[in-house]
Parts: structure tokens; C-alpha cells; sequence
């Protein structure tokens, strides 16, 4: 499913950007200016990597206890890590194995994309390729235009890609003349139970790489006096972060992974969504546990972003920890879990407990990122069922748009609203016991269940 | 409304500080200190820069279908955009032509300005005079003092004054040597459905320049090649953003707008309430969409505040976008809208919803960030109806104080609760049936109704 | 309590880092390096600092009228301030008088903390030594380990230790060759009412240095063309904050209160949950007062973050602003307030409202942030109530977990829930009316009551 090829060419293909004559000027302007300046004349490679990316849905294990029903990249969430070095020309392909569209948004891509990836069929495969300009920390993530961008990532589809400096050498490994003993790769990321969560920023759980409390259970090992590197990527999709190591202070901090930023001697580092660092640190000389975390205590650590970094002097360490989150084999199942999170579905019923409702009262669903919010009603028969549609986004169709309707399609009877755009309402009258389940039609995932008593 | 005066007059005026002498002294410190020095020795262009601004209450459309009933200042949300020298005499002046005090808070002033312009009683006008002594890109906003700062800024009464560098290059126009040829001012803002959502910080709309998905209706038109510079204001009032470009990594980023505060090479700047960048970034050569956009996907970008900048080679595009809203023709009304959404007073009923109480149930009614949280309630007639206000800042009085009462202005009864403090409860207990509208008198635009069947 | 010993000592303590050998390297490259180089060869200044912190439970006062009954270090929230200067030995002793585990996290080393003062049981008194390595605005809080970590910090127990950088001036500083005329240190932090709001973000009181429009009240008192310099925390423990001042703009800004991360000419700082800074600024010429202000005006400016800097000729001003809160005599009682908080307990009413439930409606009660929510429920007799725990972190004991239970410790029956990991449930049938008051015995301050009719 994952295929990272790295193919020499040394003509860059056409119709890409060219960087020239940009050298000489950068040079004189680094006198004047008062701060960098970019080197904006980035030589090509000669080398040509191949990323490929497959767009599908399903579920991953949060833990052993909990399941999410989600969208992935590659089977995973957050999606396969990727590291190139700057001057690659870089080709990225969207595999859609998917019944509904898909796309691609890269953060190292200083090109235009959203032509070539920004909406993939379902079915079909698409590419862009770009060359790497920029060293830094990006994210990708699904963009299938307009409102779904929104959608698909918070579900789940967006990982890291790395784009190592082609000359640039971060702080500390100029200072001490070497490369990292350890590089380690975090991406922050959150789970939300419904829409309504996802808009009023209240997220569900929020770990690091893939998995809650990752690295209490399984402490990433390092020796006293190690040279550490952290990726840090902010993938969101809302909070902001402050990263920090308790017994740490960061020797460099270098705002969006680019080297020619630099802070120092900081507690920790803030980043909104997207936001990235890379931070250099040298573990202190004493062994013990080294605790990786984000700051904000209630909304992130208590709900999953915390980790240790265990140093002692005789540990056997990975140089390397990635950012993907632990591979679903696509089989896993409701029944294996203690609970299950679906974004845009019923999940378990202490995740999303259904609603009753006795006679007279008013029934009201929120149609909100792309979900039915309440999930799941409980009514008296001959109850009247209110939707209104709380997205906002009511342009284009399907992937790309906020339009929902609720249209029944397995129940006593048929029944549907119709096409609803931000604001408007719809009701519909159910006056025969049974269970109603319904879709909207541009979004065939998202869905309800009415039970009539 | 809007006058914009720019008139020669070399000698400063009396009473406005002066920088003198400090030139010197900020050359040696210069080769001293790390980091950039501030020439803080500003020197007066002779200009005197005229700025009016007039305080009114008015409906703005937020798009064809919503209408917001807010504080405008010169009938626009964002308010109208000022852009000064560094070294100008800047002098504003405030017009209140509402029937509540209003006031000013202008970030381009390192100098006193709540003494002059704090609080402006309805039908006066006030001014204060200072020198532009910092770039930047910089918030200004309603300040009637204490409590009413906060709540005048969230409905509606804030904009954008930019102090252009009186030497000082940003980065690319020192690298290119030339001019942007596109100038992208962009004010972030949100918009709350009433005080408790204002507390939570749960945004119902968020958006770029007053309109939901301007940019999305109206593309920004481009060139391939062309150099852009945005001015990027983030006047909250509460959120943090991450603004990016999808298919663009900036070249420079400028914190606070101000050229000595260079970072390169990012996908995303962060931004705090009132926190501003100028961004400088040369659209790649591919024509196509580059989606703008603020990167916390639920509680920002699906809520309204994404665009889309339209690269083509033979596009016709204005060098200049601006950041305020839409003006307002004063003489919009509630049934032009599919829904109204008032900061103070109820809106359309699905913005905030009556909430329906039977007998024996308890009726508490909060009073926060000036409203009532339910702004409708219906009750049997008999129940008593406690008021508790949650509002903080319970000093001084009217437009500047958090105290709050509810008395009865139309209904079947009089009936008036203690001016509360924060934390005090009174109640009323309703027993003739009727529609009974009510307001606190310190804030009379606050306003509530209890409907007794 | 408190006791702050600076002893001559000019042998290092054994055990502690030592950092030699890296000047010259350092020196190398800071001429390769982009940015600035840290100075890593700090020397020991033969002096060793002693700081205490006693841990306990009790009530302080937010202001007259609030009450919170929280966990305190050294009988305030925020704790003691320190300060100590670069090159210091630091040692820290926590003196644990509570009956509950209590530890530290001490942001100002780069050392190991955990393994000393990481889990001080109740009565016993640990210890941690560290050199203080670099300058800078640093937080330190309660850190029993795991779960408890973001619990204590969130009841209270945080404050401020500032290390004074051993050569580097600060910007200002270097400009007009002398010292501030004014030092304030600025904790901004957040109160919550259960753990419920504080997993959401919806913090019911923000203010600087433990009291509500502390500077309000009594404002700081300055003269124009004072130096003044914040040393600025955000101690969270979720919010991200926007600290402006209106009618200044900030001549220097250093980033985490490092002298070499210089910014210049900000009207804000954005400080995510522990990020700080020193900011350096002139009062401008002219008399009034000058607001300080965190910018997100609904969640955090008008919960109680605001006071004033009052400029006058004459004014009689300290020269140095304290970041503790107002100190608690250990005494204050529920009656002296209009209302008391309690985070892990049932408070006033109006704060934690009982929640009615008929017969036949679901009774759910979350376990969530070492709280009940809701706190307190009144039920019929022969109701099942169900609790769920929404506590992520289920490794562990004790302060460390979040692992909870339900025991009634006071009541008609006795009665008790299993032990529940994150997301199990368990339900009690309560037959006997009467109050229940009930526990958690891993957190046996975490409390609730069922009324049963």
C-alpha cells in the first residue's frame, strides 16, 4: 500500500516552478535586511521521490479499549510519516479506494496542488509534483475542496512530511558537530465524538501519534547526554498547543522546522494547528523519566498528549520514532472494543447516548459537520422531527459542500427532508413504531436513527 | 461618514511625546544586543492624518441570508481601514451618534488615549492626537471602560490601522526590489450568539473581512508571479488562528507587522486576539486556486473564514483589498434575512431558541456578557423566575459596569429585579399571563422575554 | 512557611549536571549560525539557593465575595514567586502537609526533578537540586505524577520562578543603559468550576496574580516615562492568552524571558499555557491610566483579566509588583463568601446546581477531571443511577490515576460503585431516601451527593 521511491532524473520535470537568478540577490539582501533570508535558489536534487497516499475509511484502535470508525490515509491516522530533503522534486499520488471523493493538501508543496489533487473520484488515483523549496515540518491532509477539507481531516486523514535543509544545519548540531542520537517525530492530533464537539472546539481525546497515552505504556528510551531532535507537528484539526518536557529546557526552537528561525532556552513551544517546530534538546545527566507533554492540562494532556522519555545509561534506543499511529489491519470491529467513536455515525451509547423525548416536547437535530447532532432520538409516535442545518458552508455538492438533506433509508417508511442550505429548517411527521435510520445524500456517511415508540 | 484628512502642518502638536535623543544611544546598543533595536527615534513626517469614526447600533448582512444586529463603527463590520505613515501626527476622532457611551482603544498608540477618547457620551464627539512611532498592523476598537470594553469589541466595533515603515523594507520587497503587486488586508473577526457562547468562546460565525466566505463568492484574482503581501489581523475576540495558504509557504512572516521581526519560510502564522503578521509571499507560477484559509478547521474555518486567491496569467486584479465589511445601507430589517442573530437581545428564533418550562420546574436566567442566557423563556403562569448574574466586572456604572437588573418595559405587569453584583440571584414571580419584555437598565439594549401562558 | 536562603557554597553539589567545555564551541558557532547561540558554559556562582513550598488544601479568597476552595502551595494561588539568578544552585524542597500525594515540576531546570520530587507521600519533605542554566520566566507546579499532574496544577498549585540571566541585559535595559523603574510579575491562570468545564476549556474566573480585578481595584501605581518591565506567565492551565497594554506598545519582547529572543514593537504577546515573556516598555509622557489587559475579551478579559497601570508625576509606585496571590490566613469559611468553588467538591449552589430527575428519566453522572459532574442530583427513590467514567488516564493509583469509583461515605445504606477505568460504567439503585454523600477512594476529596426523595 505504501510505496516511497526514490528515482534518479536529473532533468526536474516540466511545468514545475524554477527558483533562478534568485541567489545573488538573496546575498546582497542578507546585508541589508535585518533579519534572514530565505535561499530561495534551491538546486534540484536530481532526485525524483515518489509518495504515494491511499484514501480509504475504517477503523483504528485509539487503545486497546477504544475504537474509531474514521477516515484514513494508508490505513493509519495520523497518516504514513515522509522525509525528503530540500531540492527534491517530489511527486505525491492519491490512491482513492473510496466511494466518495478525496484530495490532498501539502504544506511542503509551495505549488500549486488543489488543480491536480485537490478533488480525486472515487476509484481513481491523481498526482502533483513539486519541488521541495522550503526545510521545515508540514502537514498534509485530505482537501477534497470546500467544506469537506474540514470534514476529512478531522476525521482522520492527515499526517507529517518532513523536508530536511539541503545545507542549514539546526542549532545543535552546529554547535556540537553531530547528528542527533535520537529524532523523534510527534504529531499532536484530535479526536471528536460529533460535529457540534468539532465546532465548539471540545475534543474528545488528543494524543500523540495515533494512539492515547502512546509512550506511558511503551516509554521511548534514551541515554543521559543523548542529542534529541523532536518533529513537532500541531496536525489539530482546532487546539493550539504548548509542547514541553518536564526536567527540560529546549536549547532550540525553530519555528516551522525551518533553521534560519531560531529561539532559545524556552520551557515550551506554542503552536496553533499546523504550526510545527523542530526542537533541539540534550537529554540532562541524571537518569529517570523525562515527561513529554502538552501544557494545556484539561482540553489535551488529561485526554491523551502526554508520554515519558525514559533515560538510562545502558539503554537500548530507536533512533528513530515515527509519527504514524500504529496500522490497523481492517478488520477490526465494534465488538472488540469498549467503546467506539464515529464522527459522522452512532457510535457506542456512552459516547453518543440517544436522546428521549415524551410527548409534546419540541424534537430538534443539528445538522453540524457533517453530522446528525443528536445522533440517535427516541419519540413518541406522531411526534413532528425538526432539522436545521447548522453548517455553514452551502455552496457546490457533495464532498465539497455544507447542503445536507435526511432521507430514510431503512424503516417503516420512507421519508425525507429537503436539501437543506445553512439556516433552513425541515420537519417530518413519524407516526409508525419502528426504527428510522437515515443518511443525507451528499454525505451517504453521515447518519441518524429515529426511534419511534 | 468617513473623512480621511491628511493636512501639512510641520510644527507637532503640544502635548503629544516626543522622541528625542535616544538615536544615538540605540546605534551603540545596537551592536551590543542580540537582536534588532527599535529606532525609537521617530522622526515627525509633518503630517497631521485626519481619522473619523462614528459609533452607531445598526443590522449589518453577514451574508445574503444573515443579518447581524451589532455596534458598527461607520456602519461596517470590521470597521473602516486606516492606513497612516510611521512619523505622522495621527489624530481620531470619535463621533458617538448612538444613545449609549462608546469610547476607543487604538494599538497604533504608544501614548495615552483612554483619557481623551475613554468614554465618549452619546451625541459628543472626542479626539486624541498621537505619533505614529511604531509599524505594524494594528487592532483599534470600542473601550467605553471596564465591562463595556469587552462587549462593545464583540458586537461589532472594531477595524484595522496600518503604519507603513518610514524605512524599513519588508522581506521581499528588499530581496525583489519592487513593490507587492497585490496588497491583502485581512481582518479575522467572530461573531456570538449572545453572552454565554462569548464566555465559552463558541464562535457561531468566524470570518475574513465581514462576510461569510467572501473570498470564496468573490475570488481574489492574481497572476502567477505576483508578489503578495498581506496584512493579516486577527481582531478575535477570542480565538486563536493559524492562517495558511494551501499551495503557498510564506516568504516572510513578520510578527505584529513589524519588519525587524523576521521568521521565513512557514506554513501557518499563529495569532492571538488582536495579534498581526505581515506576510510577504510570491504566488508560484502554475495558475490555479490557492485556498486562504485560518487553519482550525471546527471552530474557525467551517464557521465562514476561508477564500480562495484565483491565480491566472491575464487576470485583472485590484492591487489593493481592503478589510472592512460590507457597508450597511442603515435600513436593513429582519425580513430581508433567513435568520438574525443579536448579541443582546433575541434573535430569530432558531438562533436562540425559547425554552419551554413546565410547572414545578426551576427557571434560572442567567445575565451574561450582557444578555440574558435564555433570551426567551416560556413558563406557566405562577413560576417565579430567577435571574444570577454571571457577569464579572460588577464596578462603576452604565456601559462600563457588568451590574445588571431585569426590569419589565411591556407587559401585563411592572416588575423589576435588584441591580445585581456578580453572583447575586433575585427573583420574580409571574402570575398574569402575557408576553412581558424586559431590559436591564444600565445596558437598555439588553433585553429578554419571559412568556407566561 | 516560606523560607528563601541564599548559602555560600563553592563547591557544586555532587550529582548535578556540569556544563563545560562548550564555550569555545559555542563560540564557533555563533559566527556560522543564523541566529543566536546559547550561552551553555554557565557558571556555578557558588551560590545555592534554598526555596520551600509546603503543600496543602484550604480556601483563599478570589475577592471579597468568591471564595475558592482549592490546593494551595505556600497558602496561595499562585504560589510564592522566586527569584534566582543564572548560575545558581537551586535547591527545592517540597514539604508535603496534606494527607493526599503532592510532587513538583520545576520549568526552570534542565535536570531531572521527577525522580526526587516527583511523588512526595503525605508528611514527608523531598528534595531537588539543580543549576539554574538558563534565564527566563518560568512556571512550577504540583506533579504527583500522571493523572494527578494536571489535576493539582488545575486546583491551584502553580506559581512563578524567575531566573535572572547572569551577563545579558535585556532589550530596554541595554537601550537606556539602566535598570527598570518597575518590575511586575504578571501569573495570569484560570479557575474552574468541575472537571467537566475544565476538560471543555470554559475556565468561570481568569485573572492575574490570584484576585479578580486585582489592578482594578488598586491600580499600579507608575509616572510617565517609567521602564517598566512584565515578567509574564501564563500558567494555564488552558487558555491561550494575548497580554496588551491599551495606549502602549511594547518596546522589546523576550520570548519565554530570554534576552537573546528579541521582538520589537508588539501590541500583544501570545502565550499558550506556560509560555512566558519579559516585555519591556516606557510609559509614555502623558498622565492617566493605561489598561493591562489579556486580549480574548469573552473567555478570559471580562472572567476577571484586566487591571490598570495608573500614570501620574507624583505617584509614590513599588518598584516591584508580586506575582503570588493574596495570602490566606487558613480560616476562611463558606460564610464569608456569596459564593465558594470548589473544583472536586460541591459548592455554593449557584455554582454547582443540583440537577432534578424524575422517575423514569436516565440518571448519568460523569466521572471527569477528579470530579463528579453533575456534583449533586436529586432522584426518586428506586432511580438507578449510572456512572461513567470520562477520565482518559486509567494507570496507576491514587494521585497518579484517573481511575475512579462512587462510595457512599455518609448516608441511609451504604453503597459503592466498582473501581472504573476510562469509559466503564456501573450503576446503584438507591431504595432508601436520604442524603448520600459519596467519595472516590483514590481521590477521596473527589465528592458528590444523591438526594433521594
Amino acid at each position: 500500500m505504501i510505496r516511497s521511491v526514490r528515482s534518479q532524473n536529473r532533468h526536474f520535470p516540466a511545468g514545475t516552478p524554477i527558483f533562478a537568478a534568485l541567489g545573488a540577490l538573496a546575498f546582497l539582501a542578507a546585508c541589508a535586511q535585518p533579519g534572514p533570508v530565505p535561499d530561495r535558489d534551491v538546486q534540484w536534487t536530481g532526485e525524483t521521490v515518489t509518495l504515494e497516499i491511499t484514501a480509504e475509511r475504517g477503523m483504528v484502535a485509539l487503545d486497546e479499549h477504544v475504537g474509531y470508525d474514521g477516515f484514513t490515509f494508508n490505513q493509519t491516522i495520523p497518516s504514513e510519516q515522509f522525509i525528503v530533503q530540500q531540492g527534491d522534486s517530489v511527486r505525491m499520488i492519491l490512491h482513492n479506494e473510496d466511494t466518495v471523493a478525496h484530495g490532498l493538501s501539502v504544506h511542503a508543496a509551495d505549488a500549486q496542488t488543489s488543480a491536480h489533487v485537490g478533488n480525486v473520484p472515487p476509484g481513481e488515483s491523481r498526482s502533483v509534483t513539486f519541488l521541495a523549496k522550503y526545510p521545515g515540518v508540514f502537514m498534509y491532509h485530505c482537501a477534497p475542496g470546500g467544506h469537506g477539507i474540514m470534514m476529512h481531516t478531522k476525521a482522520g486523514q492527515h499526517g507529517m512530511i518532513v523536508v530536511e535543509p539541503a545545507d542549514g544545519q539546526y542549532g545543535l548540531e552546529a554547535e556540537l558537530g553531530r547528528e542527533p542520537d535520537l529524532r523523534l517525530y510527534f504529531v499532536q492530533h484530535e479526536v471528536y465524538r460529533d460535529g457540534r464537539d468539532f465546532f465548539d472546539g471540545k475534543a474528545l481525546y488528543v494524543m500523540f501519534n495515533g494512539e492515547l497515552f502512546r509512550y506511558v505504556k511503551n516509554p521511548i528510551q534514551a541515554r543521559p547526554g543523548d542529542y534529541v531532535r523532536f518533529y513537532y507537528l500541531n496536525n489539530g484539526p482546532n487546539l493550539t498547543s504548548t509542547f514541553h518536557i518536564v526536567g527540560g529546557i529546549f536549547d532550540y526552537m525553530h519555528y516551522q522546522g525551518n533553521p534560519q528561525n531560531v529561539d532559545i532556552g524556552g520551557q515550551s513551544v506554542t503552536s496553533g494547528p499546523t504550526d510545527s517546530w523542530v526542537i533541539e534538546w540534550q537529554v540532562p545527566e541524571e537518569e529517570g523519566a523525562y515527561t513529554l507533554v502538552t501544557h494545556a492540562f484539561g482540553t489535551q494532556t488529561a485526554k491523551g498528549a502526554i508520554g515519558i522519555l525514559q533515560a538510562s545509561h545502558d539503554a537500548e534506543r530507536d533512533a528513530v520514532v515515527r509519527s504514524e499511529g500504529p496500522r490497523s489491519n481492517g478488520e477490526l470491529v465494534d465488538a472488540q472494543f469498549r467503546r467506539v467513536v464515529r464522527p459522522f455515525a452512532p457510535g457506542s451509547p456512552e459516547v453518543d447516548r440517544p436522546v428521549h423525548f415524551d410527548a409534546g416536547e419540541e424534537v430538534i437535530i443539528e445538522m453540524v459537520g457533517n453530522s446528525y447532532v443528536p445522533k440517535t432520538v427516541e419519540i413518541p409516535s406522531g411526534t413532528s422531527v425538526t432539522w436545521v442545518n447548522e453548517d455553514v458552508f452551502d455552496y457546490m455538492n457533495f464532498e465539497q459542500t455544507g447542503l445536507h438533506n435526511s432521507v430514510v433509508v431503512q424503516g417503516p417508511e420512507d421519508l425525507a427532508t429537503e436539501m437543506l442550505g445553512h439556516g433552513e429548517t425541515d420537519a417530518l411527521t413519524f407516526t409508525v413504531p419502528g426504527d428510522y435510520e437515515y443518511i443525507c445524500t451528499m454525505h451517504p456517511y453521515m447518519r441518524g436513527i429515529v426511534r419511534v415508540r
